[in-house]
């Protein structure tokens, strides 16, 4: 098993996706079966049968039970063994582990840890998610090969806009403007920024807005430990002073990345995009063609970076200015970890 | 290597694939180079060169020796070297390990133990396999990624086809009735049936029986370990005395399984059919198919039990009732392995 | 990390592949990113960059140096670091491993041990590929899924053309003469060969000579440890004198083999052959295509032994006569491995 953070809420998959078909994810090395009952709540269970080990992902839904295919143990969403062909006594160890689930911003939200102590109330939200004048548009599950961290480092470093995606996120008059960051230890956050003042503005904003100047650009990265990053970056036009924070006339996006640890060498970045503008269906699907161009060019390199640290245990890495965040993150990460009980960090 | 039983005959592959082609199986973990004689009797032998480990199976017949294709050693049926080119002096220690082999029922029967201990009247045999009142008919050697004792298990297990095999073998009419088993020590057999009495015909019978009501079904699984299955199967109106032992107009078929072990993971099932009817062969065949279907369903649950068993080693599965019967033959056959002197199951 | 010998010239690739594209190629383990300057010189560099390991063959080329895709860390062709974005601090830690190159034959070949000691004088070369009496045609490079000392074998090995090549480089005469080698120590070399006298010609001067009947055949192996094969072999009509050194009207030709070992079970084999005559290009082609078809002979038979020595460890091997010239040649190698100080053979 690897160390993951138990105790807290990942995206298991995009609610859209769940419905009276059983569907098999896997989640900190587990595999979750889940399924829709009839009055449409998510129901997740251990997809492994406490008889023979099959995966209940390959039986069928009985009502709001689930039937093993093998021979036809049937439990229920709490995951109780309510029948077992044959005979009329179940066995008291006839359970399958059950997962808390909750739904929010398009996505079903599994808690890994222990069931007692998964608040609802603690799920991400990002309220301009349900603010009518913002626009949020779904995007993919993104499978990337690589440990989440190392996509979490990612998500704590603006720089690398400048040198990874020239034909969407960035360009080269910001390759040499210093990041900043702080960390909030309140908010299990660390936010790194940067501004770039004065420049053209990004392919992407080149293509969805409308600058007949230079504009002044942010960056803002809040990555809540341990899987959740919001990057709030937009642009105005220079001189309209947003560095002062007079945003009135500004394009602003929230790019949303919630990840979810397969294994040690495996995630899924569930993203999504709010903006502050509306657009028709053509132009909400070509603005997520940019961003799907631009995350695989991270999905290359982060797979790339996976390989060559599995190949070179221990080599040694140089730090820069830039990782100054990243390392922050990954403390918080393994704090939080540490800090669990090591029977929490078993499963309940 | 794993743990198998080395003093039995195995089925390495049908007779009618045997022939003056080289042919590579593996079993056991061990490659064996298959072929035939000018004669026609078949050779087996490891296929692995002396010298440079050379797998025979790549070099070619030289009348009824094997020349291997590097630097031409050549080998008599009984794993001797019979020339080295290049030297007149053949090292002793120039030998092959040749296996026993015996043909029956279609297929060539292999010994895999000690040689001095393979007695060809041990091969199976089915009588009925031979009657001309009955009628045999072939099917394939159909691999699955599991361990053969996981085949063993599904073989003593009437109960499965009620969940599995709704379409061909089984129907809901079985679900909940059990099942009873009995160790016979001398046949090295486990035996387990049961009874399904006025009850609609199972689909298979639906299409090739000709039933104008219900009937009263049999299905006795005979496993002999550690590696064979006749189950004992059929269908008579209800009322005719079937169970009093009256089947003077039923439908009664035998399906053959005859396992080999590849490795630990990996087994392949030789299956055949033989039943109290004769057909022609588009009835034949289609027949076949619906035990392809059936069996290919079995492979899928066995391949997804191999991988779970795997990756969660160590967890605990409850037992049923049904339990019984694979319990004590998994019991049978580890007895059977723990009763061979070391050094004979290491190989001769 | 395997055995190797690092303090050796091996080839990285053809020149010819070798242009303003970054190019990738692993070499005793270790991976290697090469390019031509503006200039025309090879660099190499070691794939990863100090920063966060990643590959520099997925970043660009800017001038004479390469960024890296990530944060746009630059390094020369030394592998030093000339630029870090958002700092102006160069840390003296970042540097990347650089290995010396020097071009011939086509090739350019690599220093993977200690720079200090990388001699351009001991690149391998055969005088006759610059002779302009004689042709020079390159190759391929095969890759082999086998260790590069079981080519080494294969390239000591006169005998196995009686039986491997027998379309192209043998035939059944050669069967059973034996084969006499030398080993040269202050050449680092083992010499094999052996002649045929009075037999009909090899396939391949039956297409390309034009023998009007037997011929008197030489084959020497020149291996020079640890890894260069020059196969020099040739053919004149039996009664001219070719055995007493009277050569004048003969077919010769060198098969020139140079390994690279890309790990314990992979290997390159880039090879090309001189001919003491001219051809057009649609002979050479042709002439090459026969070559290319033995030595994918060579290829099946080393992969298959590759597995089965995997599958055997320990498993004994008997040893024949013409085991003699590989058993030297892999002592040697050994030897000068041996020789070689620990922290050498770590890296400079």
């Amino acid at each position: 098993m690897g160390t993951y953070l138990r105790n807290a809420w990942y995206p298991a998959a995009w609610s859209r996706d769940i419905g009276r078909a059983l569907m098999k994810r896997r989640l900190l090395e587990e595999d979750v079966v889940l399924y829709r009952t009839e009055a449409g709540t998510v129901c997740a269970l251990e997809d492994v049968c406490p008889h023979r080990l099959m995966p209940l992902s390959l039986g069928k839904l009985e009502g709001d039970t689930i039937q093993c295919g093998y021979h036809g143990l049937t439990f229920d969403c709490s995951g109780k063994c309510v029948r077992v062909p044959g005979q009329d006594v179940i066995p008291q160890t006839a359970r399958v582990r059950a997962y808390p689930i909750h739904e929010n911003m398009g996505l079903a939200w599994i808690w890994m840890g222990d069931p007692a102590k998964a608040d609802p109330s603690h799920v991400f939200d990002l309220p301009q998610y349900h603010d009518a004048s913002w626009s949020a548009v779904e995007g993919d599950a993104l499978e990337v090969a690589a440990n989440y961290l190392s996509l979490a480092d990612n998500l704590c470093d603006p720089s690398h806009v400048s040198f990874v995606h020239l034909s969407t996120l960035g360009n080269a008059q910001s390759e040499d403007i210093p990041v900043h960051f702080e960390v909030i230890p309140e908010e299990h956050k660390v936010l790194t920024w940067r501004w770039i003042i004065d420049a053209p503005a990004i392919p992407l904003f080149q293509k969805f807005g409308n600058f007949r100047g230079n504009v002044d650009r942010w960056h803002y990265y809040h990555y809540y430990a341990p899987n959740i990053a919001i990057i709030d970056f937009g642009s105005a036009l220079t001189g309209t002073g947003a560095p002062e924070g007079k945003r009135g006339d500004c394009i602003q996006v929230f790019a949303c990345h919630f990840l979810t640890p397969v294994d040690e060498s495996h995630s899924i970045d569930y993203w999504l995009h709010v903006k502050n503008f509306h657009a028709d269906e053509a132009m909400n699907r070509a603005l997520s063609d940019q961003f799907r161009l631009a995350f695989n060019e991270d999905k290359e390199i982060l797979e790339a970076i996976e390989v060559n640290e599995r190949r070179l245990p221990g080599r040694r890495q140089i730090r820069l200015a830039i990782d100054g965040s990243p390392i922050r993150m990954r403390k918080m990460v393994s704090d939080m970890i540490g800090s669990e009980a090591p029977t929490e960090s078993k499963a309940a």
